[in-house]
């Protein structure tokens, strides 16, 4: 198997469901990840210790799916001079409207690519990861062609259905 | 001077204003107290350095101000045994909507005690810290009951005025 | 058994089973609580009562769990120097919004020491309580570096699961 | 001058150039009205002794004004078996939404009549507490048929203005 | 059975099981009531004609039930001098936000005095018109102390049940 | 000058600055309008005379422009077989977001077409009407043709302007 | 069978149930329509060829339904003189209120004329449309009155049977 | 001058001044990019075109700025295998909520880099955009560290500020 390039960090397992979305759509992609269970607010200092050490153990990009006061991705993007991708997680009293806040509105000078909360995150999030490694990846690129085309064609076969 | 006993952290100088009236307030009771500008996302090493580092060296209280993707007080909550006390700055689109939820929707396991968005906030954080050490201090609790009966006196003042 | 030092307060017995939690947290950590339900419009009186004889009582610190209009610790805050925390009561239609507001927006003067609306806001409240009695305690505070180290061990036993 | 048969609390002096336009509007309608500036925080056992009293003194309509976490017409409400009508005072950083709702989402058992937040919000508190004595009094209504029609008139007035 | 002195008007007679809550509120009072199903936007005449004749045929009091852009209390509210009592309806895709604010925002001149969205507003929305009538009515009064005792009762039950 | 095809209406004169941008696009596009100061709440019977009698004096559509409670858009079209477009008013202490609601969450039977909240409304709500008009005038298409040309050739124009 | 006058545009088949119900109000008013699946996101040319051709098909009124960031609407609207009616559809993490914003704030110069986001929505988008084509059909409008008789109708019934 | 990599598209001349501080950030990592003012609403055929064409002309990332509800991301994100981060621009009676929302909740398949509303967010964008790059740009990653040096630096110096 390769070398991750992907790291994908989860504040709970109970994300795991969510973020498993995201690694399916990697694999899709054959782009080779890890998956990690960090907590910002439990294991700080690992958050810290993984985000310092990404760049050097060769991966390109983190994802970071957290609900709540949402601060896993603000606090490995603060670690970091990778891309971090926040996945807002939805639940709890206020629905993930907290995780959205807490994940989207990070301070100049740290950004936190955020995804939509809600179950579009996860893929999103993945495919978002996919677009920054085709920048220098033209067959990545390609495959995301591929996967534009079949959102296409998925939309046809939609509307076959609904006139069947 | 006393040592401190209560540690004041802003994320930005720009919340210097805000703080101040914590000082004052904290002033008011003579609770010693020390103030920093750490960020949770430009110089998270030295947040955790310092939460770790505050129990040690005789802080009893922290209060975090910051607003926005606002984790600096669950940043400083994770890497201490100490209560935390989070005061949401309003301001930017949100106008602190952000700051409150990014606060006070912790997870279990990591509280931050959290007072109003606006500007009873910082007052508020600064009582709360009277309280808490008061809990322990009987005297810090009569000064309690005089700031008390100064808010009552401070109400009847008020009606006096409007039937002037 | 010992003499409560933390009071908690509930508006209905509705609100029980989330209480619950608090007091499971208490007794992990041995300390002593009593459990009331006080009603700050339906017992008005009480309330005052409650909160103006908890100081004389023994009481260090008090929590309140109310939903709705979520008055019960803005009431017993008014009467007390001790630190009141108010959990907001998610449900209803505005499912919690109301409860959170109404606790944590508190005028200048008199805190309320707010933790999350949803299922950590009790366990959040319990650990607070903790946190303030262990300001003066250090046995406490040291059980509390063990649930931190409790929550870090269940990180990483989480990331462990997932990669089984 | 008449017995007072309305009582208007507002919970600071800040509230009275508000709290004015109720007075205004009363006055227009000969109705005899008292205030005072009570806090449901600060002096709470005033507001309570002000609610147990008020049908004793032959008040019959109470109107509260508060802001923020608005309590007032809340603790009011639960002493008295009078009407208490709210009005939720807009401003801070939440810009009135924590006064509406912590003035509206009464438990069932506890109402209290809210009115706008925003300027409409005290001229209507004090055309509700006319609408509530007229019940009983054909002249007050009388009375606010003459200000329906007025109403009424100035729109006429103000379309005549716009086609001038 | 006397004549009715309040007046409950739903928009549709899906929200009455709801308003049924607000009837058997009123029975336990002995206050005479009566019901319609009519709309704001379906039936816009009946609504004018039935609060402009409100007060000839009786009425003292109207109690509205709305949801969604819940417009018939104001409605009821433009054609009569009597106090209108709205009730905002919870469900929908906004869970009834959009009944709140569309009951309790209106203009300067013409309030609709509003309680809770949700299982309390029905409840609270009687209690408030046998306020609005016991203005005048010293038995009725006399009643609500009854009823406020009995809160008083049913809260030192559940104290006692949570201790059982 | 022409019969009026467009009826326009305001709560009150104060919406007339935010109107006359309607008044000014049907101008623009030579259709007819009258223009009307009706409130929903202060002049009930008017506003439902004027959806009434709308189709027979020759409207086509109706636009309605209110604030806060916004029921005019609603009140119109519970008149009328005529479509009404409704303009939510920014202002006040939930800044439209009540306009929008009351406006735009009509129950089904009796729809309301909505435009934004905020100064695109009026705007838009004319050009609307313009669009629904056109359905069965060549004429007024191709002039909407025209105006489609001028957005672009604007965007066009804003883009020299940054670069030059 | 006719022509179609009417496109239906939804963003994906699982929007089909609720747009069902906008084809059987059509149905109702024997008004043509089409129905099409096209994405604003994975079939953009096809949403701009649908809205650039619709004109020209015979078409005189569009519907588009799409949820969360519902652009659908906007797109359509984009390219096309004739009136676009947008459907917000609930769901997701934000319940609609995201699609609600997405559909309704649309810019100066291109509007979409939104409908209610929830049940009532598509029925209430197809009434739009009929209103629409009603201002230049005077058998379409005889039509409309039938059905707003027939609403009036069913609140009658409804006032009987709760009164059965 | 390099060949841009970077291309920067707002909705409006109006956003320039907002846009200008993307541009700043990228100049100061000598990233080449380009400017364009583009409308999703009123250039749509424009801005298919410039996505469907960025690839091939060389740009890496795509950075779409715009307000209310702010589609242009999305239409961009639709015609482009290339990452596309979106800047809500606040502004409006919504004050960005709409054009928050209106980035971040794309649907699956077509993500959408959401950076934060506010002042933070064109700066972020384009640091995001840095980021992205350099995932294969040793050098621009070394820059970035320097970029987290001076963002601490910046800290320290405010913390001695406040200290003077």
């Amino acid at each position: 198997m390769s070398k991750p390039v992907v790291g994908i960090v989860m504040g709970s397992s109970s994300d795991w469901p969510l973020v498993k979305k995201a690694c399916d759509t990697l694999d899709k992609f054959s782009v080779a990840y890890e998956t990690r269970v960090i907590s910002a607010h439990r294991t700080p200092e690992e958050a810290i210790e993984y985000s310092k050490s990404a760049e050097g153990r060769g991966l390109k990009v983190i994802i970071a799916a957290a609900g709540g006061a949402a601060h896993l991705g603000g606090v490995l993007a603060a670690g970091t001079v990778l891309p971090v991708i926040g996945i807002p997680v939805a639940g709890g009293a206020l629905n993930g409207l907290d995780a959205l806040y807490a994940t989207v509105q990070m301070p100049g000078g740290v950004p936190v690519a955020t995804v939509a909360v809600g179950s579009a995150g996860p893929v999103n999030a993945a495919l978002l990861a996919v677009q920054i490694l085709g920048t220098a990846d033209e067959e990545l690129r390609a495959k995301f062609h591929e996967h534009k085309k079949e959102l296409k064609d998925k939309v046809v076969k939609m509307n076959d259905e609904i006139h069947a």
